[in-house]
């Protein structure tokens, strides 16, 4: 492994105890009314998770900070705080609401009860429902120009809703048991998992206040590495160990939801991630050698094996 | 009756109107994919109701508009237009929401079916969460100063959160069966019920660029409403017969949930609105005539039989 992979290791599980540190900051505390619905929000957030949202707004800011900033230090930082706190909880209560009985009814998440069992179906639902506002409120606090904010909440708005992950979500349920084209699993990917990776690369660049043309080229970079997440994520779903995935590997081909190894085959599936990966690094060019850690982060979700 | 109230009466039901052809032009169209949420979120969110919030959005503005803006007439209607959508994307959102098995387990909402009796739970719980975004995707559009998006974006994901109506409904679910004391109850209502008429209200002034001093009054005005509004929920579930309410009457002292009503008795609870409701029109008064249709909202709110 060369320094740079290592550097890059180090800097993304530092990154992930840092927003862990911010989220239980940010995170109404448990003796606050209602405690109950408090402690289910701190439940479903806390606690982990590779954060990789997170670090996409941390590694896109990065990339754009200008060197000389009329943005105090402080400020730039706690600006990235919030943002990559509002993908986090965005993420955090859409798989509560995922993990339901009423949708994939799922018992254990990274080794613990879901929040409807460890709560219960109310509760959990009201969790999910009081995360997402709080994400809103998260970006109105970033102390960044105005337009930059109302432009921050469109993304994430867009990102979350029936048009990105929400979308996804109602797609995904229609198409169990339906044969898609591999154009109709591409739009529902982008929808249920892409939009909101894409916007947390978008909201780093706007914490940092990032010129036009890089807004440009993390869009154009955002696009594939949303995509090549999911197409790495079923090639995991048959190809990985549950030890290594913390989940019930093959799950998705026995539900019968199409997949893009079912679609594809294994090894074109797998040489499509690559071609992303390949079209992501490009996209990086224009950005030249800040972007190492967003370069990280294309390498990191492609090359991962769980 | 009289003239102002015969006005008041039909600017109201024409306010109704007008946000119902609003909220059907932003909603996503049927035929956009996904076609089964975007008709859920149109069936959750369009066919009538009173429209009490969308009316609080119109009566505040126009308590607060200057006689000589610098905003153009149509972006002025427009930007109330977004503020009074989202107020009623939100509310919708949480009915969807509230009638699911795993709260109240509502089958019938005005009349009709509701959304996860029409559709199914997924696709319910995925249009109440989808409408979520919507509505601070409408605000962040609003043709206003965006330091005024910001404060707006700020005070409805606050009125929605764990501090609000998430909140409110988390200790009404908590509070079944125990004997609550009035200021508990009272925190309960202000969070579920009164956290959003309040932002409605606060939405309203920032829509027409209301100055400090009037955003003040209209603040004062709108936490007497929104705890008068409740206790006459509390009042008319113990008075009003189920053809008025539209719903069974009684259901809340059957269900043994704590009221205005089994806390301070009938007379004295609808002694307690008609000081709120004073309480709300003295809090007009440094808003001058202008303030005429948020006094005949407080009038509505208190004197409704249903």
């Amino acid at each position: 492994m060369s320094t740079v992979a290592v550097d890059f290791s180090v800097w993304l599980s530092g990154r992930a105890q840092h927003i862990e540190q911010v989220l239980a900051r940010i995170l109404p505390q448990e003796v606050a009314v209602p405690a109950r619905l408090h402690r289910a929000m701190r439940y479903s957030v806390l606690g982990g998770g590779k954060r990789v949202r997170a670090a996409l707004v941390y590694a896109a800011a990065r990339a754009c900070e200008p060197v000389l900033s009329v943005q105090p230090a402080p400020e730039r930082a706690w600006a990235q705080d919030l943002a990559a706190a509002a993908v986090e909880l965005v993420h955090a209560y859409s798989l509560v609401h995922d993990d339901l009985p009423c949708m994939d009814d799922d018992v254990l998440r990274r080794g613990r009860p879901t929040v409807h069992v460890e709560f219960d179906e109310a509760t959990a639902l009201l969790a999910g429902d009081a995360l997402q506002p709080l994400a809103f409120d998260l970006l109105a606090q970033m102390p960044i120009a105005s337009e930059l904010i109302v432009q921050a909440t469109r993304d994430l708005a867009r990102a979350a809703g029936s048009l990105g992950m929400a979308g996804g979500q109602a797609i995904d349920l229609e198409s169990v048991g339906q044969a898609l084209t591999q154009e109709a699993l591409q739009h529902m990917h982008t929808l249920k998992t892409g939009a909101l990776l894409e916007a947390s690369v978008s909201l780093g660049g706007l914490a940092v206040e990032a010129t036009e043309p890089q807004r440009n080229a993390l869009s154009a970079y955002s696009a594939a590495i949303g995509l090549a997440f999911q197409v790495i994520d079923d090639v995991l779903d048959v190809t990985a160990n549950s030890a290594q995935l913390g989940k019930t590997p093959g799950k998705d081909a026995a539900a019968n939801k199409p997949t893009y190894v079912t679609l594809m085959g294994l090894a074109p599936a797998r040489a499509f991630a690559g071609e992303l990966h390949q079209r992501a690094l490009a996209a990086l060019r224009p950005l030249g050698a800040s972007a190492a850690l967003l370069a990280g982060m294309a390498d990191f979700i492609v090359l991962r094996d769980h």
